[in-house]
């Protein structure tokens, strides 16, 4: 059943602020000889592939030293991703398992061996979805990394106490989306903002409380406006201009659970990020802003497998909702550029 | 015994930017009648009175509401004061106890029993000099609330570790100069930013390993000269650009204790404060940054007893030092100011 091309999204060049599809990244036919089974590895097929904010800090100088090592250049991207196995030379894995981990983002990939025993430790596992959803998507969102990220945080730093007010920047992407649902359920007032008045409508679907569009209304006049006693939790994706608001809004022992900061990735000169003049605020008003990373030992590893079973139980019975915003691989350079610029309603994947 | 004279430090009139001695703040004599002794109460003579930076901000609009109720105009400033009670009208206090609370800056002060009893609720307590220092002046620095804050935020936030390193803003100060010391005592590297050169000779006097000048070297030059390994525990006093630099330098899971940020208090127009625009750091660093009240349960409840302990042990001992900074009263409004300038070596204090 061999399909003789082989797209993969591949990184091509060194971006100089926000990547531009077709020339920053591309996709590229590599061709069959990509994929030919190892002696002691498999050959899978890649269903879906995760694009997160975070890649964009690994397209950049190697010499630039991060929390995770930078792509390669003129190699396919890596990242999330559910792959079925095709062929396979290991009693490990047989044909027909599901396997989600790090991989490239390429129609059909050969893994050795030494590989597999890499991105074993890397994390790597069969994918089993018992009690779970079948759509594959899901594994990658809700019930992945972002989902993960989601529930660990909320918990660890955020601390949600019924009767709160919570607010949730780049609430329609994949992390602010479950975050805002699992506020609801723990009995939180709910506030996001958005970028796009389809967007807003989408989060009410989600059964946000209320929410506003930060590019037509100024985030602390929103806030002012629809949080009038407080905010007692910001959950953060966006830095910047709501951050600021943020400070300024939060009650007294406010969390500020600092997940991401995507309005500072894209910029290039430093000086051209936003100004944040009122971080006294973090004295006065006995504030905690926490960064994290899903992979430090207090979040992922100590929360997966409560974060498996809720979340599994929730979406089977109805209570939690969760949406992809899919391209296609021949449009995975358009996707990675896309989500950077917010245009996705939940989780945003790539189809191959 | 009594002297015809009361004089007092007045909040005279609402400060615009940094208060101006003479004008905002004056010294007055309140005469013999201001201190009558009540039917029910005590006159006390105020020995030494505590100048932090936290009352800049009870000079204010009363409309602006903050942690702690602002300051009356026309009424002394009030503030943690030691005094010893020469009258009394009740059998709680007797003639020579020494009291220690928030007390009028005054010479001489009558407080009435209905007085008492809020400042008792307020934390008005007999002082106890049992283990402890000769020294009055002590008790309101290493002893009082600059020492439980110092104590209190960098084992409850810092969670200082052998062989880490720690920078302190505004180092010679109060809290600063507390801070190092019990660093030291903890096996770390301690870096210390002073206002001045003698400042710089009085933190290596106390055993800092190394410290600047920030007039005169930018605090991220520095902090690079100095701490070329990175900074685990930033001790937050001064805000702006040294938290910038801050955050640049510190080490992954690093602790920000965010106890002031003083250059920010004096600014008059928000837009004037130094912008921060590395923030994104606290995500990719994992970092912590926290702030806190000392008469927060986590803090000064819960150390109070062990700060008090040890650290009178260790100034007995002599493995610990701390110096004051002592303005008479009559000059009590220029050492008002002056504290907030960080004219001070040591915590600030006025002698009546």
């Amino acid at each position: 059943m061999a399909n003789d091309k082989n797209l993969a999204l591949i990184y091509k060049k060194l971006p100089q602020g926000f990547p531009k599809a077709g020339q920053d990244l591309t996709v590229e036919d590599l061709g069959a000889d990509a994929a030919k089974l190892p002696s002691d590895g498999i050959v899978a097929r890649v269903i879906y592939s995760s694009l997160d904010p975070y890649l964009r800090g690994l397209l950049r100088d190697p010499s630039v030293k991060s929390y995770f090592p930078p792509l390669q250049l003129g190699a396919p991207v890596k990242s999330a991703s559910v792959a079925k196995v095709e062929q396979s030379n290991t009693e490990d894995y047989k044909v027909g398992d599901l396997i989600v981990g790090r991989l490239p983002i390429q129609q059909v990939v050969a893994i050795s061996g030494e590989e597999l025993e890499q991105l074993k430790a890397a994390g790597l596992n069969k994918l089993d979805t018992t009690g779970g959803p079948s759509d594959i998507d899901q594994y990658l969102g809700v019930l992945g990394m972002p989902g993960l990220t989601a529930y660990s945080s909320l918990y660890e730093i955020g601390k949600p106490q019924k009767g709160e007010t919570i607010f949730i920047s780049s609430a329609a992407g994949a992390v602010g989306q479950l975050v805002g649902q699992l506020a609801k359920h723990e009995g939180l007032r709910v506030i996001g903002s958005v970028g796009n008045d389809e967007k807003l409508q989408y989060i009410k679907d989600l059964g946000f409380d209320d929410g506003f569009n930060y590019k037509t209304e100024k985030p602390i006049d929103a806030l002012r406006r629809l949080a009038p006693d407080g905010v007692d939790i910001y959950y953060e994706n966006v830095g910047g201009e709501q951050l600021e608001a943020a400070l300024e809004c939060m009650n007294t022992h406010g969390r500020i659970v600092a997940c991401g900061m995507i309005s500072d990735y894209n910029v290039k000169n430093p000086e051209d990020r936003y100004p944040i003049r009122n971080l006294m605020m973090v004295v006065g008003k006995q504030l905690t802003m926490r960064g994290f990373l899903v992979a430090n030992k207090d979040f992922g590893p100590k929360w997966r497998q409560e974060h498996q079973q809720k979340v599994r139980a929730w979406l089977k019975d109805g209570s939690f909702k969760a949406k992809s915003h899919v391209w296609n691989i021949e449009d995975a350079d358009k996707g990675f550029v896309g989500m950077l610029q917010g245009e996705n309603h939940g989780k945003a994947v790539v189809k191959l």
